[in-house]
């Protein structure tokens, strides 16, 4: 960590500062120039609180020279990390192809849904039984039955399943899900990746609206620190002032999280944009920003057949989707 | 609500979907324009999916007319609500002034800072036991030895207290706190709001960083429809492009959740701008937006002291912000 | 347009605010409902101040049903338009390749770079002149000398040359500039604009950093208004949060212009990014979602080959992304 | 200025930067630590391209240390400036009130308007005769007439009048306005700035909607540089995702700006919330948060009157709002 301390600073609150450093442990380099001094921190800075230092009268400002992530860095870990769901290998090369709907809701839909996605090349099944909304009022998953339903489907089509959890408590329901997904809002329930850190199941983790690619690997680091190093990075969009779409995709994370860091990111194109016209171009574009798979909503209920369009793609449009996306990765493996 | 459909909609699409509408117990009704198709949509659209409507191939655009939160609605309940906590009203033309410490390091210091800060005026004690933090590796409170610190300093002062609650399984704990707060990051954590729903505690619940003020309302209402009302809304900044400050202090949200809702608001200028310099002014400037309360850190550790200045005042600093504070809530009450 | 009027406006209010729409050449259809009044304003309300009537105390909310946009609509134009730079098509199929450096150096350096683009599949040369700069003090490039060096390298290799224009007074300048770029910081510079709408140039119009794609495409139609109809839009990125990425690069605003507008849209990933290694997953990225082109910083510079990297790419880089853009246009294409 | 260099960097790629660096006239501190080597830069580092050097591969990350404004810094001049505008101070204590209609409309009302103000104790006249406007169909204001009608209410009443310019080439009809307004959309409009540097005219340097602190002190930098010293800041709202406010009111701005500044900083609650409720809350706000002026739009058209309420205040609500925002001021001086 450097601290550049201000021009007119003292020897006394100088030293009175770095005495203080000194007793946190760190070694301090001072070097003095014509117009300021910098303060070189050496030691285990992760624990020193750099707005407490960079609020300092003194101080003109205090930059981090190393991450703060560890475990999930590149650095850590040179090699690209495959994770092993149910099977199905993601990161590394192996590219994956995650597909269903926004929220299970019968036993006929979810299999019908499985069985088309599966035919058209998803290597798993996504399915929303927790689901997370702004409302109270509004309708709240099947829950524990919306997971006896994934399972069935999963044990018609030999797919692995990846689901919602939003409460620590739920875990025992999720014993025969293949991967568990931490949604958008509960990126930095810190008290939720403790808890997922301490299991042996691989977690897909979205990151936040309002998130920090920074902050999506200090949550990633939350589950590693316990023990669990299965983790699947997601981008869906973030929060901008544009409202064309419902949020905007930030597809430059997804270089970037693998310069960062080892571990396989997706791109999920249906919840970023909220427009079906959109999922298509989003998903070849995620493809070929590097994305090491995608989660695409897919639909098969009459009112959007009926009236052609939604969030959701439908079979035959993600089954064209699917080939275009496999094409394009095809290409940039040459 | 209302849905515009396109021009090009034909008489066969617009029957399905008007069918469907009435399916799900609405009463659609139709205004027919020269250039588009107006639906009226009425009866209980809560439940209605507005973004799937939407995002039908045949839909213009859709607009909630009614306001999607109820209880927390000041239409539901006019009159100013006032939240009585461990004897401290809030709400109503009565005026919150808590103040403590980001974190509880210790028995003395917690004690001395409570002392001083009911000197200059504060009603409440704010003090952070559970502490969310971005990295695993920072420090993470003294967790429930900081409680019971809290309750040694309430019952030396006999101030209220009010500390941060991150998990629903840590609520044993909480029994003898006066204010529970949910911090900005679980704004959003439902699990959490529902089982504050079904207690009996005032809670303060904070605006998350990229949340607007209806998602702030909506959150209001998770813990409404569990039949808890004691709700204070707290604003402490949102998450903007501007990096001089650590986030950006929303004062227009203050009158304007003041004229949706009947729930007192308060604001919290230290969080939002991480500058001790800037917690007086912004202070000031949210008791003149018509806020019902402050909440702001005050310190007493030395490295602050000899340095001068941090995110947090000192006892000096806040007790000759408090004096001004009050001269301009009496002025607004003239 | 369409207003919603409050459940308890009286009819006295209503027929004031109605009679006074009907002055302004409006007709005003009424429908009322249980809850709420409806009024469909039909005629020319392009000319109507939305906010002014949306801020009237009867009035719930406004909406325009009608999109702002009308020459570059693509319900005024359902065609793809293909403009013609310097012989070189855009749009319709006809893929740009936008290459060239920040600012034109000398003649050594444009003309170098040039070659070196050209041979690389460039059809286009970029080369700033004109610098827009945030401090006053920074280099403001070569003006028109560096017009001048642009116009040699357009002699020596048959490219056609784009360049920023910063002030209209500086038109003259331009008139062997095949196509004229207006930067972000002038998106909404419409005196500018009304300049080049009367002028028979080409535009390449940037997005600017916080403006939507709606204002984007108003920003065309002050173009269009004048009579000049060949215009260029250009993504470069957006301004939000994330601090890692320079800017945040909006790919969704490429299919959803494509969608909206029949004018060709290209994107800049150079600035968007600010960092080479993220250049090409995004010029990847952007053709995958649909671009009609690509504007890709490259230079030839000591201090950048000495120290390897920097945001724009060397030639032999540009060379090998330009490789895969082209594979990836084809793919699209089958 | 100050570079890390990464850890891996070789002895020869630093002289080669370092050797750079000395040949752009700049003495190299190099200081060297167990995990990164810190070169500090001495001398005029305004013309150095930072984002080149941060773009480097070897290096880590770049810092300013000293800040790029120099004419308007707090450091360069530490007493605040005091603008006289036609006779009326503003700044060091002066406060200012200027108000007045969005657009000057007629004689009548320009001239009613302004009698109004000044009898509510406003000091200064704003009325737009140049207006941006998003679409090019809606009113662009009565331009040079506007201007005269503006300079006729001068001469009825007295006061000093404020208005905007879009064009250098319109200078010549704002040779009698006593304050030349730079709206938000031309905050980084340099040729604007550059023209504007060269006038002697008190200039109101609107923030633009997503333009930070920094570049709003380096848009007055702009026309510091050209000589122009006499010019007083406004915050008018930035643009966030949230959506209920037209723009987001950022209060934390003013102390801010007057710690780096020493220039004046006026508030215009008005454009930033577009919501006539929400003016007198965010004026008294702003007042409080140390502004040395506010900006609010009155009006006294009749449908206004009639429907009661917009974004602007009747003259009667603007009296009542200045009476309570001097008491305030009076507070805050004591």
């Amino acid at each position: 960590m450097i601290a550049v301390l201000k021009k007119n600073t003292t020897e006394q609150q100088m030293s009175t500062l770095v005495d203080w450093l000194r007793a946190q442990n760190l070694d301090v380099h001072i070097s003095q120039g014509h117009n300021y001094t910098v303060l070189g921190l050496i030691g285990d800075t992760s624990a020193i609180d750099m707005d407490l230092i960079a609020s300092l009268d003194i101080v003109e400002s205090v930059k981090r020279v190393s991450e703060p992530f560890k475990q999930c860095s590149r650095k850590f870990r040179p090699g690209d990390t495959v994770i092993d769901v149910g099977g199905v290998k993601i990161g590394g090369g192996h590219f994956a192809m995650i597909a269903g709907p926004c929220s299970v809701e019968s036993r006929e839909q979810i299999i019908e849904v499985a069985k088309s996605v599966k035919a058209a090349g998803a290597t798993l099944l996504r399915g929303g039984a927790f689901k997370p909304r702004t409302s109270p009022y509004d309708f709240q998953g099947l829950k524990a039955d919306g997971i006896e339903l994934l399972l069935e489907a999963k044990k018609e089509t030999g797919m692995p399943i990846v689901t919602e959890i939003m409460n620590a408590a739920h875990l025992p329901l999720f014993e025969h899900v293949d991967l568990i997904q931490v949604g958008a809002r509960n990126m930095q329930n810190f008290e939720l990746l403790k808890e997922l850190g301490r299991t042996d199941k691989p977690i897909l983790l979205k990151r936040g609206l309002a998130n920090t690619i920074k902050e999506l690997l200090m949550s990633a680091e939350y589950i590693m620190a316990g023990g669990n190093y299965r983790i699947i990075l997601c981008e869906r969009g973030i929060r901008t002032y544009e409202t064309y779409t419902r949020n905007t995709l930030d597809l430059s994370a997804i270089p970037l999280l693998k310069e960062l860091s080892h571990l396989p990111v997706v791109v999920d194109p249906s919840h970023a944009t909220g427009n079906s016209k959109l999922v298509r171009p989003m998903a070849l574009a995620g493809t070929a920003s590097g994305a090491d798979g995608l989660m695409i909503e897919v639909h098969n209920d009459p009112i959007h057949a009926a009236c052609d369009g939604a969030q959701s793609l439908t079979p035959e449009q993600f089954a064209e989707t699917a080939t275009k996306v496999l094409q394009i990765r095809a290409l940039l493996a040459e």
